[in-house]
């Protein structure tokens, strides 16, 4: 039985991840630190926890967790996440960290969270934790750079099509959907019921810190050069639930079947990628609490475009689902371990 | 293991039976019966199960089921359930029914489901499965009659005043508040999504095939006369979660803790109930997808009444969850078995 | 053509008035009044009123108002109200306040408000707004107090019955459902989307302001000594919209049709009020966006207790809209002017 | 005072006819037509409409129409309109068709609504009835096809850019988004509270019968060669409201300062547009029950791409609210007639 510590412990990711990590067999979960709230039992904030036994939460203290824990999630905002993750550099703790910090070259990070970046060595070690894609480095590390929610989706549907030149990488628009959940748990006029409810709401457009994620990995799939996207991203009257259509110009014709059995083909291994049959588009609430990653296409022959839909759960795939899957990868469980429930409809 | 068949297999009772049986450790779901869709696979229906592995759902043969099946869980609506149900009498099958056929006695059957009864020894065999109120009973049966969802969130938190005398059995109001999902998955004008969003909509006002129900096992709990209750229902705009706001005279005063503390000793061996604190009360998000039953009270001492708020899920609790912890029971295994799970928030 | 000022201009009581005013023949909103965003406009904050044409937000300076305006709609938080509602008492200003400052006795405000009541000639002054019960006072004076939302649905429920001996005073129960506009735009945890969607919220159990005021025009309409409810409300993921379901014991029997001829008699004047006909209730969605409040019944023979249910938009019939149905009153004009328009549906 | 008959009288887009047309001061609606519901009053289906006073709905008499009316308002399915719009080629009566029977192509409707086309004089003698582009031949002909809801605000969006050369006119992407009201009032299993709430469901991918409707006048404003588009339409959970993300390339460069002055300067006198500034998109709820079309842009200098949102009521200006503004054009009346309200917030 590992022990694992969440840093950050009440946003939407950490209490994911408590979720999750309740039906893991092989972890523990010890400690959850809350800078803000420490002192205080997670069921006052979230009474849904009410019989959940947990110590209160407690300080951010390194050392100690450095000698008592085994793997720590960081649930911090992007800022903080990179000077914790520093200090476990070269200790044998398993730390997860899904903000944005270790997302992005020094650079980008720079241009796109207006902040500085971490230290060269940090960034080096840290796997980019899209499971699928990236096991075999995953394996080998024991810091991951969990990744954004948009990624997640957009990366899974266009890595096979650029792998294997079906699409061109100029030209990718990426129309991005999400639930409100994706915008944390801070309140905010953005986030406030009556202001989102029966409304579609575009947000952050051109400027969203996604879009160079998605163009380093899109890049590093193609020989191509490096690969740039048009993203927008609209907040839906949903809690949970996130879905790119995506739409990328054709390099030479190809039908709808073949595109399906190269995504089956390309994921036969993958537990959590499942492919729609032609003519089926998968919607968010197929994959509502799982892990899964729900992919479908169409090939709009009228105007050599190919039509991409993936699904995920934000909280799930999106973040704390992957974080551990990639904890299983690592410590050479199965990936499905803790993780294989089905999703809950309707 | 067990060997499990589901007969109406594709309502949302159903539907949730398959997510929960997938995570139970000692039964295996070998058999999904659909007299409409027979031939086909879930999957067609539900593609959130895409990649959930089962034989295409068949026709109905009760003499095959005897052999092959252990438990047998009918999630068919009321009028058939009863006549499924009686072939399994006298046999090793055990029989969850999710109907309301074996709920009230005959005459109350044939007045509120405008029906013909179920045969006298099926009803007198069948043990009412509101289990943590009923568990000796349950222990000794085969065949369970499986509350409905507004009995259980009712009597869970009523039978505990009453047995107690702490409220008069004269005068109680039941204010009903459910989510959509509670009116099946037939498609009607009632639970179209553009007349039920963004609206409240009583229904069955004086005449839900749950008033009696209530009443003949509050009637139960309680050395008075027969109760009679008042119940309202209220379809509200979200998918999941019942609660029932409930109002009772008091017999004599008492104050809020002690009726607190009446409930926390009451439940106290009940893994499934929790009781909130003075001052609070559960919302139905608090319970999403788990088998909880949350309960909060507070003493009126302005108008001497005891308000109660009871909140479940209704397809958990309120239906397949329920039917679990029945089967639990009724095999001697722990009660929470496959349902120990965290609530999904947010 | 009259002047009008609203003062308080941000909230949603205010954008409300300002969507109504806009199609009044005979009033012209003048001026926006708010201390905190003065020098704005209104569209910077309300982008649907991207082409509404008024100056920028103004400071509140009274003696201005007094000089170059009719009418001032005071839609500030309770507390900040009674101050500015002063300065117009024998002035030729029609004042109408939204918020709770003059709806109680001295008594009940310090209680219920916890804050110094307004003085005693302008709580004098001040009539009541419930415009198909106070029509007389109204028209006789210069200062309104306006309904809260759920006295509103409540009281036009309930007045009827006491009035004409069909009750009894002892007994009421209220159960109140409101959409999340109803607890303002102020972010929160409370009001966040993720939060409040897919969930039934009980608040405020047991001390909600609106119960005094409740009592206290139950109270004038019998005879009876003076009346308590049990009044609970809940929070409901619609934006709009507020049900109240009341539960009162029969003083004799009478049956439904009689109770629904005798609301038929009561409001034949009263052109905003609908009553359903016998085995017919209200939804919230029936009356979205518009002034009207739309009222069922139902005798439970089974417990003698008679079921009403009452729903209105919280923010017209439930603010803005009574509000100009008053000054409407007020000036002689017939009372639908400006809001004889139909629901919003679906 | 014009009178007006409803053909097809209980679907959605008749409901908002008539709460518009009950508003306008120079229309009376004197006949509601229904082949399904003759005989009853109309509040039976829809209460929110209780005190609505009109006769029943009435079958269809052609002759009898053109005897006593002015004004059809054609609301019932394709296939059925254009036989009936037929009978008033050659009258007096002014017939505004809302379905897509006279939008196409003889050609294109065959492919695109498998179904028999209307006769060839019909098609030429209806205008295409998107206001703001079309004035001229609206003013000039007695029969209108009213634009689809997803047409109109793809049309209003991209047509300036197309004029103006703005954008290429391949390679245009339209991601539209709309409420579950645009799927009308027939349950089915797509429109299923439990189905459709918490979710985004992709539909009719490459087959959606707005395409060709969309491409036909998208290539009229520009000298290109037909103008080909790729179009998905996504159901979000909301009752009301529509947006179209557009993405398309930049012929050349061009700020997007620019293309929100060429837009303001496009529709100076286009009442019912509203151009968001430069940084601002809006959403749908800015527009809710209102004839408003609002359009916000993004020039994403990265990629070379022009994004648009472009978002309406999709049963106001994209159904019954635009089909008034073009009997307001028809008559020589100011096209604000019945149509000057403000959106409804929150």
């Amino acid at each position: 039985m590992k022990k694992a510590a969440i840093i950050g412990g009440t946003g939407y990711s950490a209490i994911e991840l408590i979720r999750l990590l309740d039906s893991h067999p092989y972890i523990e979960l010890a400690k959850i630190i809350s800078q803000s709230q420490h002192g205080e039992l997670i069921d006052e904030t979230y009474p849904h926890l009410a019989t959940y036994l947990i110590q209160p939460m407690q300080e951010l203290h390194i050392q100690q967790l450095i000698q008592e824990i085994d793997i720590v999630f960081l649930a911090t905002p992007a800022g903080v996440a990179k000077e914790i993750a520093a200090s476990f550099l070269d200790t044998s703790v398993q730390c997860i960290d899904l903000s944005g910090d270790l997302r992005l070259s020094s650079d980008d990070y720079q241009t796109w969270y207006q902040n500085k970046p971490a230290s060269p060595s940090l960034l080096e070690e840290a796997a980019y934790g899209l499971t699928e894609v990236y096991k075999e480095k995953i394996k080998q590390t024991n810091i991951i750079s969990n990744p954004g929610c948009f990624p997640t989706a957009v990366l899974l549907g266009l890595i096979p099509l650029l792998e294997n030149n079906i699409i061109d990488s100029k030209g990718i628009m990426i129309d991005g959907k999400t639930g409100i959940s994706g915008a944390g748990k801070n309140p905010s006029a953005k986030t406030h019921f009556s202001t989102t409810n029966e409304n579609v709401t575009p947000y952050k457009i051109g400027t969203h810190q996604h879009i160079p994620e998605i163009e380093k990995y899109l890049s590093q799939s193609t020989e191509a050069t490096s690969v740039k996207v048009t993203l927008t991203t609209h907040l839906i009257p949903m809690t949970r639930g996130l879905m790119c259509t995506m739409y990328a110009p054709l390099q030479q014709y190809i039908d709808t079947d073949d595109v399906i059995n190269l995504y089956k083909h390309y994921y036969e291994q993958s537990s959590f990628i499942r492919i729609r049959k032609t003519g089926e588009f998968p919607s968010t609430k197929d994959v509502n609490g799982s892990n899964y990653c729900d992919i479908g296409a169409y090939v709009d022959k009228r105007t050599n475009q190919l039509i991409i839909a993936s699904a995920i759960d934000n909280l799930v795939k999106g973040a704390a689902g992957q974080a551990i899957q990639n904890i299983n990868v690592m410590n050479g469980w199965d990936e499905k371990t803790g993780l294989s429930f089905l999703p809950i409809y309707p």
